[in-house]
């Protein structure tokens, strides 16, 4: 009905407000509205929810009733008097006690990755994070700020694994991860603090469908994976475990990441899942079959990440490999739209990049890697397997 | 071809990037891609742009490739070459030499509204707006943020015209304002400065298709309109004028945003546009037979819409009106989504909020309004007329 000029000015409008609607998202979840409305045995009116919330009653209801226009809520309207109750989206998503609880993510870019996207004009300008206009802290310390307290850390760590409770499985079952006889692990750096995860895998595992044993920690003849995540929160870890029911997992990252996920995680009652302190661009990275760098060379420049790949492959056996889980941009550079965003996260946040496969695989080759397949799993991260 | 649990997933990921994808828009346009490629003879790769705006190369690759994403550029790849222009969009909207121009009211957002969003939960707590967390400024000085500096008063006036330039017409032209004999003005209140404009309009005008002389100022038999708008930056006044060629119209503020119009603005030279210093809550209100508060209301409590009400009821002469240009939520206050929106951000940045046609009735009437008519533009702002 409306004129093109018209229908480019609602586009307009609404990437100009695409910020206030993340902040209804950030702030329902942040105040527990979706937590309070999961535990409430029926739906709740305007002024239950504010009143249990300690939030006042104006606001709480323009925030319900944006929800409902932004499908995170439903409501019903009976005697004039609107009840509200969640979606299926924010029953899965927003819920505390879900375990596809994406709430530690929302609540990390509202109190981090937020702020330094006020100042993005700015990178584009001079090309480096906003660290120092954000928090104070220079650019080259990509995790300072990340890391600036222990609970900043424990948030980011919980946000990851916010990350991959809902990725984890696709990026794991990609590839075939159990053809690999001993798949091991990297470290975390210890200066700049790393970002993502780096996972290895060390396992003895019969590939399924063809029966031959490829364990070398066979001497149970129990199939073992041997996993080694670095700074992450060990949902990788855990899905790695559910998915190679085998693998045993080690976490690896600098001591204090190791010390607060040892304190919070729970995943530590796995007795596949172990720890390890170090640093990936400095310490021996244990021998395995595969290396899995998760959300690791977008923080890096391309210098970086070919001194990474080197120790990997230098320390990678014979056959073996490396997994890289990253967000993949099309061939042009053009798309997907959200891997360009996080590419631009990139830019305000780390000194790295979301690559195209071409450029994966030019940091790849050079570091001795061959039979590069990258594979798109439809969602967010996707899975680049390369052999030695 | 996804489970309707991806399907969620993508749309919170898209809201929870909201965010990013307004600072991509804000960044594009505080960095002048779109007016460098609009006075470019031919599009431009992105070195080339990043040479001529002095940006990082990297950065504004990546800028360049999302904007082409969003719809706001367009590529072409010759040779491997990628080289961008303006579309249509962003040639309408965001070249600054487009009389639909809407950068400033961009970089307002960028520079203000952004950063009181950060703390929308703690204003849903406590139901107040954050200039004291944004600007160090108090809750209770509604304009002293946006009027922070002279820069800052030029940049909020600019991003008004920004606003009428595309709203103003449709909003003017919802009723037929040519049916009051004597449309006269409102004035802006000294502290806290005031937020949007209020519009008078004194006229003596020929009713079209009517030919009956309803001129009070009829001396020299010429119609005309006397406006009067607060605040404004004189885009509303300017399409007061075009649309009703016979109204004069007088710009009324307090004193700074006044001088800083006449310095700064070119409406000037139109002879049926002049000035008034006032405050609207103070100041003795010029005679007339319509009022326009042009996001005015939108501010204030209750109680303040009200007492402004009143008075403007009682400067009114029998048979005129008043017009109210608001964006209006729907009846049960669940729609539409970008009302929603400005209303929480009346939460976050002023006393008021955005209402229903009912909340309108409900404080016009009481101030002695009476035949009150809500007409819904399509756009994203009102009008409501109410006789005397």
């Amino acid at each position: 009905m409306s004129s093109p000029e018209e229908q480019a000015f609602r586009l307009l409008t609404e990437y100009a407000n695409g910020f206030m609607v993340s902040q209804v998202l950030f702030a329902a979840c942040e105040l527990g509205v979706f937590d309070l409305l999961a535990e409430a045995p029926e739906p709740l009116g305007a002024v239950a929810v504010a009143a249990r919330l300690g939030t006042s009653s104006h606001g709480t209801e323009l925030l319900l009733d944006t929800c409902v226009s932004l499908k995170l809520l439903q409501a019903e309207t009976r005697r004039g008097k609107a009840s509200y109750q969640n979606t299926e989206l924010s029953s899965t998503y927003l819920v505390r006690a879900s375990p596809k609880y994406q709430g530690n993510m929302l609540r990390y870019l509202a109190r981090t990755t937020y702020l330094c996207w006020g100042h993005l004009a700015q990178a584009v300008r001079d090309g480096k994070n906003r660290y120092p206009e954000a928090f104070g802290v220079p650019s080259d310390e990509l995790f300072t700020a990340i890391y600036r307290s222990e609970g900043e850390r424990l948030q980011f760590m919980r946000a990851l694994e916010d990350v991959w409770s809902v990725s984890g499985r696709h990026v794991l079952a990609a590839f075939d991860l159990s053809l690999f006889p001993l798949i091991c692990d990297v470290g975390g750096e210890r200066w700049p603090h790393r970002w993502g995860c780096v996972l290895g895998l060390v396992c003895s595992l019969v590939s399924p469908g063809e029966g031959r044993q490829l364990g070398r920690h066979s001497g149970s003849g129990r199939k073992h994976l041997h996993v080694s995540l670095v700074g992450c929160s060990g949902a990788l870890a855990k899905q790695c475990t559910s998915l190679y029911p085998g693998c045993q997992v080690t976490v690896f990252d600098i001591p204090e990441v190791v010390q607060t996920a040892k304190k919070h995680f729970s995943f530590l009652e796995d007795p596949r899942i172990s720890f390890c302190e170090g640093d990936f661009f400095k310490d021996p990275l244990p021998e395995a079959d595969l290396y899995i760098l998760a959300r690791v060379l977008h923080d890096w420049t391309d210098t970086r990440c070919s001194q990474l790949l080197a120790r990997v492959h230098r320390a990678c056996k014979p056959g073996g490999g490396v997994l890289v889980i990253e967000s993949l941009l099309d061939a042009d550079g053009r798309g997907p739209r959200t891997t360009q965003l996080y590419s631009l996260n990139m830019l305000v946040q780390t000194e790295g990049r979301e690559r195209t496969p071409a450029q994966y695989r030019a940091l790849l080759a050079p570091a001795g890697f061959q039979d590069v397949q990258c594979r798109r799993t439809g969602g967010i991260y996707d899975a680049i397997l390369a052999r030695r």
